[in-house]
């Protein structure tokens, strides 16, 4: 592949990057938005078992009432667009299986052959792991999808805010999530930064490499 | 900023990476691996606090002995370099002062003014979270990392494994961290793949937007 970005421009869009809290009203442009949809389908997660559910919540009157449980954070009215990451409440034999006879169809694989990846996976995640471990397992594998969001729309010139301080349970409740199989773990706002936000101009503040690289 | 990818340019270099099997034994060039680690050091936190530490295993002899508690995948030795991430294995009162002093110091500001939101990190973070809590919390933030140097990776070019399945606590008892305030919770192998992995050829499997993006 040719890579599509130097060292120094990558360096350069992290380093742009920061923690947007004023967003212009601005929408993002199709395209831009829908590789960032893309972005988030193709996080690499755990197996490749993918325990989540991205929704875009457009409404505003959903995002007005989101709001005031996320310490009224005008990023969660105001961006673009803002995403709500949702993990699996539980992982059984099926999600296994939904994944398992996809790879098999696309691969044009042999099941039989495959067999001892899909107990693998079973025995790793399905009944290697108790409800709450699950539950954590499938919110770290949201982080990766956090994480690779946030940096897809950097290099794309596009500003965001991850949303932590977030009520998850209302969130769940108000997005109608409550028996779905699916519960609200992070939110991410996405879009442009406004002109006056001052924290743009702020100094990013990060430990020394000598602090949090370390080296055997 | 002008941004340097193109949404096309993210989204074909997000379908050319995948978990890498077999690397090449080529190395990684100097520029190229400085932002990658500076992609490390920049990735966002939650309330900025980096409770983190990334160790590069160079050591041949280091990653010989790693080899063996991460299921004996060869990409533990193979790769051009090996990063452990480290979390902290407790949150304290000092961890968020040391950040906040930094954030005082660099951006020239007002401590007492700024008091109020030291004030929300320890209550959010140091007494609002127990230990087993601060631990998955930090977790979760070293995911966020995860996902931002897969990512980063991915549009230089650069291939990543993702390394879930090794034993953390023999991976902290290795690198001799027992006692440090850090202890390991993942891995990720980063450099080149090889001519024959025969992975690489393999299709991706990802369920369809209409199964992992709701719309509300």
């Amino acid at each position: 592949m040719n890579a599509p970005v130097s060292p120094a421009q990558l360096t350069s869009a992290l380093n742009w990057r920061y923690a947007t809290k004023a967003f212009d009203t601005k929408s993002l442009p199709a395209d831009i938005w829908a590789s960032l949809e893309e972005s988030l389908r193709l996080t690499p997660s755990s197996y490749g078992l993918q325990p989540w559910k991205f929704f875009i919540i457009a409404d505003p009157a959903v995002r007005a009432k989101l709001r005031p449980v996320s310490w009224n954070q005008p990023q969660v009215t105001d961006a673009s667009h803002l995403v709500v990451f949702a993990r699996r409440t539980e992982m059984t034999e099926k999600d296994v299986e939904d994944f398992f006879n996809q790879m098999v169809t696309e691969r044009n694989a042999n099941a039989t052959v495959l067999e001892p990846y899909r107990q693998m996976m079973i025995g790793g995640v399905v009944k290697g792991m108790d409800a709450a471990r699950q539950r954590e397992w499938a919110a770290r594998q949201l982080y990766i999808a956090l994480g690779q969001l946030m940096t897809s729309a950097a290099v794309l010139g596009v500003d965001t805010c991850a949303l932590e301080g977030i009520d998850a349970a209302a969130y769940t409740e108000i997005l109608g999530l409550k028996g779905s199989g699916f519960e609200v773990v992070v939110a991410c706002a996405v879009g442009y930064r406004a002109k006056d936000d001052k924290y743009a101009a702020m100094k990013k503040i990060r430990f020394p490499a000598s602090r949090v690289i370390g080296r055997i």
